[in-house]
C-alpha cells in the first residue's frame, strides 16, 4: 500500500469505527496467533487447507486466525462472566488466509466485523442491519442494498420437496445463480432434483416485488407462516418504521448455505458493482460457543470486507478523503532557522493546522516539487528578515498565489478557511 | 483483552496516529507475513530464535514481522520511485516475537513507529523528537522525558581508551546500568577493560547536569569537539527555540548498544514509572536499505511500544478516557415498539449522541443493571404513551435523576451537556 492508498483506508477504518461506537459496540482485540484446536476444533474442517498452521519455539501446534468469529467464540467462552449480557463487540483487524492472490482477494486481509451475542430478539437483528447502514453512511457511500433472506424458510422449502438431504448440493448451487445465472442454475438443479422440485426452487429463489410480497410468495411455497415468516415480517416492519425499507430488499436467493447461519441472512451490493460480490455479509446463528461451551448463546452479526470494499469503491471512483491530508509545509530557507521552524509547525498545530516541515535546505523548486508529489496545498516561506519580523510569507501551490508578511495565526486561518488550497 | 481495555488502547492510538498525522507524516501498510529470506537477511541475526517462521501452502519460507522497521525498509527499496524524498512515514500495528512472556512483554505487541528517512539533518532529527513529545502530549501524559545519546561520541571514547575492540560487551554493560546500578556496572567494567579506562567510561555515563554541561563534560573526555558533538550542539540549541530543553536531557548513559543505530539515540521515560523501561526509542541510522539496495539512505525514527506504555500508565493511574464511550442505553418496555427504538437511536445518533439500545424487554431492573455493568451513565425509557405522545423519559443512573416527558432533542442536549452524567 502506497502511503496514499494507506491514507484512505485509515480514513475508511475510522469512519466505521465510529459508526460501530456511535451505535454501542465495544471494541475487543484477540491474538493473531491461537492454537490451532482452538481455531480449527479437534477435527478441523473445509477451511483447514487455507489457514497458517505451524509449531511455535514450544512446539506448540499454532495457527494465524483466518476470521473474527472464530476466535470471538472462544473469547466469549472465556470471559463469560465478566462480560455483561448481550454482548456487543467490534473487530476490526487482519485475518490470513492461504489462498492464491486474485483481485480483491488477498491473504490477509481487513474484517470489520460487529456482533451482539446473547439475544435472539428482532431488535439485535435490526440493530446490525442499521449499524452497517449507518457505517456505508459514516463512509458516504450510496446505492448500498442489504439483500436479505432466512435460512430457515430454504430448509423448509427443501423438505417439503423431499429433497431435505440434498440440501448442501442445493445451497451450494443456489450460491451460484449471481455468478452463473438463473438458467444455469435450473439445470444443474434439475440434476439432483426431480424437475418440478427444481422450478418450485427456482419459483422460490426467484420471487420478486417488494418486502411483503415476497414474504407472501415464499410463505405460500413453504406452505404457511411460521416463526420463520413470522420473523421475517417482524424485522420489515421494524425496517419501515426506521425508515431503512429502501435499503433493504428481501431476497430469497441468499442463502450463504455452507456458512454457520441459522436464521437471518444477508449479503450488502453496491448497485452497479455487484461484480465484488457482497461487500459485507452476515445473519443470525444459535449457538455461537458450540464448540467451547455447554452454554448455547445466539447470536447475529455482519462482517465488512474492506479489501472488497475499497475495490469496489475505487472502481466507481467513490473513495473517500484521505485521513490526514497534510496542510501546509515549511519550507527551508535557512538551516540555521531549523529550531524556527519546528516552532512555527508546532505552534500551527496546535491551532488544528496539519504540517510537514521540510528538512534539507535545497533549492525552492526543489522543496515545491516535493509538496507537488505529497499534494501538499500551502507552502510557508520563511527567511531570516520574515523570522526576525516574526512573520511568515504563505503560498497557494494551485495558482502560486503568495500572501507575504502574516501573522502566524492568519496564516493559520487562511489554511484553515481553505485547507485544499483550491483558488 | 476486555472491551473497557481495548476501548483505552484505541483511544490511545487514535490519538497517538493523529500526533503523527498532524506532524506530516503519511500512513503505511505492510504485510504481516514476509519471505523469511526479507526479514531475516540470507543469514538472519541474533533475533532468529525470536521469529516466528514456517512453510507455508506453496512451500515458501515465511516469516512474521518481528519489527516495523525492516518491512520498511523492504517497503522503501521497493517502491523509492514512487515516494516522495524525503519520506516521513508512520506505521501503527502488531509484531511477533517468540518470547516468554512476561509482564509488559508479549508475544505479540502493537508498535507506533514514525520515521523520516532521506535526511541526515538536524531538522529530522528534532522532527522527530517533536512528534513524539506531541505524542505524549495528546495522549496526555506528564512527567515525559526524553533520554539523549550519540552513538559516535562512545564509540570515540572506546577507541580513545584503546578498547574499541571490547565495544560489544562495554555496550551491552552500559546498557544495563538502569538495571544492575553503576557500581555493578563499575565492577563489570573493570573485568573487561583498564581500572582506569573503566573509572572514565564510568565518568562518561555519569556526566551530570543540564544540557550543555553534560555536553561539556563529554566533548572534553573524547578529545575535543568534532562533528557529533557539533550536532549534539545544534540539537540543543534547536531544542530550546522549540521550547523542549525541559523535556529533553543528555544523558551518555543511553546508547542502545545493540541496535543499528550510528548517530542520535534516546530512550524515554515517564518520571517514577522507570521500571517500566523506555516506552518511546529511536535514533539515527545510516543505511536503512543496506540489505536491499545499493543506494545508502540515511533516517531517524522512534517506535512506541503501546502494550508496556499502557502498562505503565495503568500503573499511574494516568490512561485517557475510553475511546467511544456510550452515553444512552434506550431501554425496552414494549418488544413491539422495537422500531420505534431503533428510530429513537438513530436519530439520537445524528446528534451526535452515542447509543445503545437494549433488545429485550426484561425486567427494567435488569436493564438497569446491564447499564451499570457497561458503564452507560443515562437511560431512555418509553412506553407506548410515551411513543404515542413522541415524548421519552430520560434517567440519570448515578442518582435515579428523572427527567420526563421530554422531547427526543431535549433529551439529547441534556446528555450531551453532562455525557458522564455526574450530578
Amino acid at each position: 500500500m502506497l502511503p496514499e492508498q494507506e491514507s484512505v483506508r485509515r480514513e475508511l477504518v475510522r469512519r466505521i469505527e465510529d459508526a460501530f461506537a456511535r451505535s454501542g459496540f465495544a471494541p475487543i482485540d484477540t491474538p493473531v496467533l491461537e492454537y490451532a484446536e482452538i481455531l480449527l476444533g479437534k477435527g478441523g474442517g473445509e477451511t483447514d487447507k487455507q489457514v497458517y498452521r505451524f509449531h511455535d519455539h514450544g512446539e506448540r501446534d499454532v495457527a494465524m486466525r483466518f476470521d473474527l468469529t472464530v476466535p470471538f467464540a472462544r473469547y466469549m467462552a472465556q470471559h463469560r462472566n465478566e462480560l455483561p449480557t448481550p454482548f456487543k463487540r467490534y473487530h476490526i483487524a487482519k485475518v490470513f488466509r492461504g489462498e492464491n492472490t486474485q483481485r480483491g482477494r488477498y491473504r490477509e486481509f481487513m474484517q470489520c466485523d460487529v456482533d451482539i451475542v446473547g439475544s435472539d430478539s428482532v431488535s439485535a437483528d435490526l440493530d446490525i442491519l442499521l449499524t452497517i447502514t449507518e457505517a456505508f453512511l459514516a463512509i458516504g457511500v450510496r446505492g448500498v442494498t442489504i439483500h436479505l433472506s432466512h435460512r430457515g424458510l430454504f430448509n423448509r422449502l427443501l423438505e417439503r420437496l423431499g429433497a431435505a438431504d440434498r440440501a448442501v448440493d442445493a445451497l451450494r448451487l443456489v450460491d451460484k445463480v449471481r455468478k452463473i445465472g438463473e438458467s444455469a442454475v435450473r439445470d444443474q438443479l434439475r440434476e439432483i432434483v426431480p424437475e418440478p422440485a427444481a422450478d418450485t426452487i427456482m419459483a422460490f429463489i426467484g420471487a420478486g416485488g417488494g418486502y411483503f410480497d415476497v414474504l407472501s410468495t415464499l410463505e405460500e411455497l413453504v406452505g404457511g407462516p411460521d416463526a420463520d415468516t413470522e420473523r421475517l415480517r417482524a424485522i420489515g416492519l421494524a425496517l419501515e418504521t426506521v425508515g431503512l425499507e429502501g435499503r433493504v430488499q428481501l431476497d430469497p436467493s441468499i442463502t450463504r448455505g455452507l456458512d454457520y447461519y441459522t436464521g437471518l441472512v444477508f449479503e450488502t451490493f453496491l448497485e452497479g458493482s455487484e461484480q465484488y460480490g457482497s461487500v459485507c455479509s452476515g445473519g443470525r446463528y444459535n449457538d455461537l460457543m458450540a464448540l467451547y461451551s455447554a452454554e448455547s448463546l445466539p447470536g447475529v452479526g455482519a462482517s465488512i470486507g474492506l479489501d472488497r470494499l475499497v475495490a469496489a469503491l475505487e472502481e466507481r471512483d467513490a473513495l473517500p478523503e484521505a485521513y490526514g491530508r497534510v496542510h501546509v509545509l515549511i519550507a527551508m530557507v535557512d538551516e540555521a532557522l531549523a529550531g524556527h521552524y519546528h516552532a512555527l509547525a508546532s505552534q500551527l498545530r496546535t491551532l488544528g493546522v496539519y504540517v510537514d516541515t521540510y528538512p534539507e535546505p535545497r533549492k525552492l523548486g526543489h522543496q515545491f516539487a516535493y509538496a507537488e508529489k505529497r499534494a501538499i496545498p500551502w507552502i510557508i516561506i520563511c527567511g531570516p528578515d520574515e523570522a526576525a519580523a516574526g512573520v511568515v510569507n504563505l503560498r497557494r501551490m494551485a495558482d502560486r498565489d503568495n500572501r507575504d508578511g502574516l501573522s502566524l495565526s492568519a496564516a493559520a486561518e487562511q489554511i484553515l478557511e481553505d485547507p485544499r488550497g483550491t483558488p
